[in-house]
């Protein structure tokens, strides 16, 4: 990152005022009218209509269009363990992306707690305040037990879009780049690297959408995760295959996909030589790689990849879905975000991949034309039909899932 | 409440979006760019900042001017205890006068727990995210041992408004009230009919202004709060006294002042004929008084009257402190809001009234002069000159009691 690159983010965070949001009024306050009908007395009609029906919070409160974004600040991007309050740039920036894509109203809660017990007390005592819970840069694996517990916990919809976010967009783009190289999921031999939350996410993923679980192979930074190993929690110990192999060297011959969520240089040129024709390669270390792309186009001509950078074609990005899901899900008021609904996010899309690219998106990416293909798996996050089509696929699955609280919307394509 | 305002009211929350608020970007993010700025990988950049540095939190994120509203719902409005949910109205709508009248950004949070301490440990895990805490519609008593834990844990400050808003808006209209009436506040003798937050606050911020102790007589719904009521808790018995009196009959007799913070219509025309001369009369019971101010008026024609409604003169309404004194705060980054800057509050709010009205707020009012006399003690919530007089007057005496982390504002009046 050059020098000139981290004063313009500073800066933009800083100038003309700090931060990136700010609250408005949605409804006129002007007059002494209107402040008698958006405070005392008018306010308490709303209230007792709550107090009657809970429902009612989502007519005449914002709960139905908001969004709470929530982290202990334990995983922050690539960064670390660096406390709550210093993610709140983070979770500032994803309540931004949220009411850029999805006109979703979100906001952002740092908790500072010492145990994975008392953030789930704290964030179930709040949940109600919010139609929807979106955790983020949360540590594994306490992510998976803080998760869980929400989910079971807290009447609305609680994602933690590390995990899932990233799973969706990556198997969207994963279906996509296998069609190209015409292999069938349920034949690809994979290779994981890295077994954290984004990683056991994604194969979880693959798996519903028809991968094979012994074609699997994931390793963490002590080698392969196998049955015989002792050292592993149980989240990693779920993908411990009965295996002889121990090493990525080993792990990588001959396999047709790597999926990388680990760090910087971790796949070396002479190891992606040995995987089978046609390979799909995935390297979403963030900022660098496992294998820089150049590298790897020097090495072989025969294989699809994409990055977690915006510099490369094919962004494995989680701005594509979370923005959207979370819409779909809002407008069929759904009690949850089950796998229906990810695996409806996945193929619609990949499925917009597919579709001619409007002409101001290409030009906003200063290319003549973007047309599905190696270098086009996914759509771009500015693409205008994501919002449309992904928040549709994800209500229609939660309706035919008996999840949604509220029929498929009138105002959404058929 | 009319029919036709009940479904106003209705209608104002819910169309034609759910609500009173939204969130806006406050920075631009349309392109690409933009993005990077905003969310990864420029966002790297302030998190490292604030790692390094907390306060650099108010450099780079909203916390600065962010306060949150905070309630379990255990007391809304007049309406008793209905539950947090219930309450999101009336915090939104606090949201909303935040933004309204200083400028400040705001979000409401219900916290749905089971005791105070859950409660105490619930504000404390997230306090952090915010510049500010404005505490909301707390029920009494627990809402003293709630704040106070609070104020000790939070490093924001902490600010309970029913308490101390009503308190500060209710002794600057009685200073100016005892000023017209020729009385000095060290001499009244005065009845609280209330036992409540608010009534203790306002006793307790009469005897900072100068009030004495032993010529407060407080009243609860069982009469006289003297030295041998044993049915008390320790907040009321702060406001004990040794005395004979057991009723508001007996109280009232001679009293300077009445505070009424209870019910409707307890206090008689037989009652209020055998107050002093030149009483004054503050029935704050909402939506109906102590005393209906035409009864008031009827029985006697020296009387200074002030109630908690928009459709009479004089009414004590929190929004003449709360979105000044939080202004003030944060704009020297006070730790806290301390007797000083309440007193400061007091002062500039009672100063004020004092001054001709711009012809813009009579008109508001409909009334074709508002001058300083019996029927304008207070400034009106519209009245542009509260927010930068108030916010002085606070920010100078957080500056002066050394509780500020910045300077006095340049751009503030000397």
């Amino acid at each position: 990152m050059t020098e000139k690159f981290r004063q313009a983010a500073l800066d933009y965070h800083e100038l003309p005022t700090p931060g990136k949001l700010s609250i408005e009024l949605s409804k006129p306050a002007e007059t002494q009218e209107h402040l008698s009908l958006a405070y005392s007395p008018g306010v308490a009609e709303p209230v007792r209509e709550i107090a009657r029906d809970p429902e009612a919070a989502y007519r005449y409160t914002g709960k139905g269009n908001l969004v709470a974004v929530i982290s202990n600040g334990s995983a922050i991007l690539g960064l670390g363990n660096l406390g709550p309050l210093a993610s709140k740039p983070v979770m500032e920036g994803k309540s931004l992306l949220f009411k850029r894509f999805a006109g979703i109203d979100s906001v952002d809660v740092e908790v500072d707690v010492c145990s994975s017990e008392r953030f789930i007390e704290t964030v179930a005592a709040i949940a109600n305040t919010y139609g929807g819970i979106n955790l983020e840069d949360i540590k594994a694996p306490e992510c998976f037990h803080i998760e869980q517990a929400l989910i079971e916990r807290c009447s609305v919809p609680v994602f933690h879009d590390d995990q899932h976010g990233t799973a969706i967009v990556t198997v969207a783009a994963m279906l996509n780049a296998l069609e190209i190289q015409g292999k069938k999921i349920e034949d690809i031999r994979m290779v994981c690297l890295g077994a954290g939350a984004a990683a056991t996410a994604c194969c979880r993923l693959m798996l519903a959408a028809g991968a094979q679980k012994e074609h699997i192979t994931m390793l963490d930074s002590r080698g392969v995760i196998h049955s015989h190993r002792s050292d592993i929690n149980v989240y990693k110990g779920e993908w411990a295959r009965d295996t002889e192999m121990r090493t990525l060297d080993q792990a990588i011959e001959g396999a047709d996909v790597f999926l990388g969520v680990s760090g910087p240089n971790l796949l070396s040129a002479e190891q992606l030589a040995t995987m089978a024709p046609n390979p799909v390669v995935f390297a979403c270390s963030n900022p660098d790689p496992e294998i820089a792309p150049a590298l790897a186009h020097a090495t072989r001509d025969d294989l699809i990849m994409a990055t977690g950078r915006s510099d490369f074609p094919n962004q494995v990005n989680n701005v594509l879905c979370f923005p959207f899901i979370f819409r779909g899900a809002l407008d069929v008021r759904a009690a949850c975000i089950n796998e229906e609904m990810k695996l409806a996010a996945v193929e619609a899309i990949r499925a917009i991949a597919h579709l001619p690219v409007p002409a101001e998106v290409c030009e906003a990416y200063g290319a003549s034309e973007l047309k599905f293909g190696a270098d086009y798996i996914l759509p771009k996050p500015t693409d205008p039909r994501l919002l449309g089509t992904v928040a549709a696929a994800v209500a229609r699955a939660a309706v035919d899932s008996g999840v949604a609280r509220l029929p498929y919307p009138s105002h959404y394509p058929l």
